[in-house]
């Protein structure tokens, strides 16, 4: 695997996990739903989340920008076992046109936002990848 | 879903995700294999890794014990996603009871150890779990 196949597999992910790491130091993990745009990871959350771990994202990458997310694919034949990840930094936009950006995106690929999905949408949150790291058995990277 | 079923739910996940902090405040992720044994995720690692992800979640966890670990499902039908948090502490085994039970019960889970993988195995990862989180359409919890 190169970084473009790397990227690609990580683009078609239609799941990632994304990790924050809060004011306690303390690593918080959670599922997302999300787009790739160039090296922007986009994703949304439920409009005015009051508690639970939506809200607790938010406060995380607002206090430490630093997020791990990753698109990995188990399977019980452990020779086809690979995984990516991107380290970067979040941002959390209320409005505007990355957030345009971000319901555009992500309403193209998951057809879920349009036939299942009543919920009114808030924030977007918005990871800039610096590092992508991938492994498989053609080898391991840091 | 009520604890006992999410702790089911976990211990039957065929993959876990693991987050880690760095020293430089960053989470690390990487996914798992594992056995959970009570309230202890037990997973272990290669023999002697010199440098990658394997190296560096043991540092991470001498370093700042935090870990969280998740086990979902994805599913395109929305309304049948679920997931199951553990956030805990973690050490690192190098040899030991812990670790022989580690390799017990990995080795019973999964078949792929007897019959696919071929590579010695090192020190046992354990975290000891002290707080569930899950969240299914039956509602969120943080």
């Amino acid at each position: 695997m190169d970084e473009q196949e790397a990227r690609r597999r990580f683009a078609e992910g239609r799941v990632a996990r994304m990790a924050t790491v809060g004011s306690d130091g303390a690593p918080h993990l959670v599922p997302i739903v999300f787009a790739l745009d160039g090296d922007d990871v986009l994703s949304i959350v439920d409009a005015k989340p009051k508690r639970g771990p939506e809200l607790k994202r938010l406060r995380n990458i607002e206090a430490n920008p630093n997020v791990a997310l990753l698109v990995d694919e188990y399977r019980e034949e452990w020779e086809r076992l690979w995984w990516v990840r991107a380290d970067g930094t979040g941002r959390v936009e209320e409005e505007g046109p990355t957030r345009d950006r971000a319901i555009e995106l992500l309403w193209a690929k998951y057809d879920q936002y349009r036939t299942a999905w009543s919920e009114p949408v808030g924030a977007a949150v918005v990871i800039s990848v610096h590092r992508w790291r991938w492994w498989s058995l053609a080898g391991p990277q840091a």
